[in-house]
């Protein structure tokens, strides 16, 4: 079983920020900017080309919703929106999945100065962005 | 009115690989790889959260599309997928527009040793690349 499967179904830990009955969305391990979420179909899909219409079009409304949250909980400028298909591309987990990571024109806030991208974070990091993405997403969704 | 509804309207050369009702696909003029494409809804949105959920869904659906078409015409061994939120995470022409940037593992195959990213190409390269990712999506479509 994959590593995000295994996310899904508990076997592994993860840091859960949205769930509905098709989708996920838990922080990246290993995150290039702080506030680096993933999204995921809970169904096993290898890439973006190997999924179905359908889970591909109830993905985009997911990766929306979490994308506005991410932006506003960390205070970002921007968020780039990605996934990579195939190893060549960077795919290093072959469970379809969409990167969510966001941008700042004059670097990190504050509240971030000690970020090291591409490492593993401490449990107080993967909590606080947690908490705010969950309230982000949260009050988007009371709208 | 913005570039991309310019290259839309016809008001600025683009040169297109797929078109239907709301949805158009069509070269990047500064490609960072070799069949560097393009894909745009018609109306024009911002960027990806400004846009609404239903033209993300049909969005979703002609990426796939477009993706694997210019994979196989390519032969390219992966692709990213991606899309630009804001300036700061790199967005230059402020209309929605997803990416899709063939990858290989061994660099770019031997018909592309010319190729150098980031800069105008010659007519020839935009007419050859038009032209494979053309024949590639028809042969999607018939099948």
């Amino acid at each position: 079983m994959c590593t995000f499967c295994k996310i899904l179904n508990g076997e592994l830990d993860g840091y859960f920020v949205y769930k509905d009955e098709h989708f996920a969305a838990f922080l990246d391990k290993y995150p290039v900017a702080p506030g680096h979420t993933l999204v995921v179909p809970k169904e096993h899909f290898e890439n973006y080309l190997e999924a179905p219409e359908e889970v591909l079009s109830g993905l985009a409304k997911v990766v929306k919703l979490v994308s506005i949250a991410v932006k506003e909980a960390v205070k970002a400028d921007g968020v780039r929106i990605l996934t990579n298909v195939g190893e060549s591309a960077g795919q290093v987990i072959f469970h379809l999945h969409v990167h969510i990571i966001p941008t700042w024109a004059n670097g990190y806030p504050e509240v971030f100065k000690f970020f090291t991208p591409r490492r593993e974070m401490t449990t107080q990091y993967y909590e606080l962005l947690q908490k705010v993405i969950n309230e982000a997403i949260n009050k988007i969704k009371e709208k």
